[in-house]
């Protein structure tokens, strides 16, 4: 038995992206097209939307733009029903850059957004969903949002945002199934007619058991990325999710495939997945970009230096 | 707030054994049980005790027979509050090679048995309880036990059995939530006295968030390894454990400076972790000695043809 409902939603390129500067090349992203397309994943985020004229294309690749065109040429000639995702941060995009869904290979746009932002995440969903687009808000680092505040937020989504989804976002990787489960039926208990989506990190080795959590209650769209790659610890497996759920129209073949032949070897190449600096900022539910720039220096291996110095702080 | 029953044990040297031929040197194991000890983690199990009719020492190391005076050597000296077990397998000990607990190092024998082995296992229990050793039995490979099999034998070990603990083993790394909620329940429904232990592999990434499912259910025994260390994807990381539990008794510093200094060099000489061929055999709940062999081989990251041996028997 499966839950027809469920959406597997692949942020592979997108997340994978805060790794390398988004500077995926253009073969690299087209075999991934092909693979999720071949495995029935429903939506493939290829990316951020950025305004250029907050970062330059001469610093960054072409994944924190995701230009119509360029997103075409990946895609030309596949055999596909994966709808394409892209994300938008708050206050870092030109609503101008975004043309009419008629006139884009664009299906999505996310809204990454903490709750503070929440009105101006509102607007913007309402904007790209006028224009044509499905759209969700992505509550960003969860784990650290007041429950005043995130009461109230949700009631404004609810009321006010033309989202189909409201996604948990895990960015620590500090939930366990405890708090995933409460998250959950508050978000279930507010928002009467949207969905509701899990994005976890991988800092425990949670973020899988925490998507399984989500779904057991009633989370419908859940966020993997191929062989986990994805900022810091990464993301949840989408393997692991391809192998878990019972929808006969997943196959893992391809994904098993692509695994093989490009993440293997890129492994060597940049890093992710379960390192301690990362497990250590995820028990602490603290941002992961100390640990980022541990791992850049010469002391990435001096795990207990490193974990003085997030507990050392004088309390007050 | 913690709960004061939860007992960490520790079994990196152990499961770890079962890579490299239990042939850890004296130095390594020293160094484990001094960080383990000053962790505050309340046991460790340092090996097997198997007969030396049945296996040559020549061709295994030292922790696959565990005798006391090896044990006494590298334990000497430390000050510890951790207790000692090792593990014995259904007709593979020599209980003669088992003194009266007085006249040993060890505190703990744990005995491994599959369901259809639990009247040998309760022998062996009983015997070793009489010579003043704390026992449990663990059920090896529990995704694959009949139900109503294994309810016979929790209702013969409630019965005849002196061990403390009964343990869930999920051998293959296969569980997901729900079922290791519905074993830890039916544990508790049939064993009036006894304490439940959890003993998870990592195939999917789900050792950790298993181990907590457990602790939610009642399971008061919860096996780690340092830096995950086990055979084929190794088991729950026992850094991540007491990075979760409350109790202020456990400091994680210690765990943190042997995996710097130990365990990420010994990750460069044997392999273990989150690793493809094991996830698919946890995901289709195999053992997982066909992908110990593959990654022997040289078609070590052909996954999908791994996946594709492993589906494709006729059907009857």
């Amino acid at each position: 038995m499966f839950r027809e409902k469920i959406k597997v939603f692949d942020c592979t390129i997108r997340d994978g992206g805060l790794i390398n500067g988004h500077d995926f090349d253009e073969r690299f992203v087209r075999a991934v097209y092909k693979a999720l397309s071949e495995a029935g994943v429903d939506y493939m985020e290829i990316g951020y939307k950025n305004s250029k004229k907050l970062f330059s294309p001469k610093e960054f690749g072409k994944w924190k733009f995701c230009d119509d065109d360029v997103i075409e040429k990946v895609i030309e000639g596949i055999e596909s029903n994966t709808k394409i995702s892209i994300m938008v941060d708050v206050d870092r995009v030109d609503i101008d850059d975004v043309k009419p869904k008629k006139d884009s290979p664009v299906d999505m746009i996310r809204v990454a957004s903490y709750v503070k932002d929440i009105d101006k995440a509102i607007f913007l969903v309402n904007h790209f969903a006028d224009k044509g687009y499905e759209t969700t808000v992505n509550i960003m680092a969860i784990s650290r949002a007041l429950d005043n505040e995130l009461t109230e937020a949700l009631h404004q989504l609810d009321e006010e945002c033309k989202a189909n989804v409201i996604y948990i976002v895990d960015s620590f990787g500090a939930l366990y199934q405890e708090t995933v489960e409460f998250l959950v039926k508050k978000f279930r208990s507010i928002l009467k007619t949207k969905e509701i989506g899990m994005h976890a990190h991988n800092n425990q080795q949670l973020a899988f058991g925490n998507t399984i959590e989500a779904i057991i209650h009633d989370a419908n769209y859940v966020d993997g990325t191929v062989y986990g790659l994805g900022r810091a610890a990464g993301n949840c497996p989408l393997e692991l999710l391809i192998g878990f759920l019972k929808n006969p129209k997943f196959d893992i073949r391809p994904i098993l495939d692509l695994i093989s032949k490009e993440f293997v070897p890129l492994r060597e190449k940049i890093e992710w997945g379960y390192i301690i600096p990362y497990a250590i900022t995820g028990i602490l539910d603290e941002h992961p970009k100390a640990a980022m720039a541990l791992r850049k220096s010469d002391k990435k291996e001096n795990y207990r230096e490193f974990y003085e110095s997030l507990v050392g702080d004088d309390l007050d």
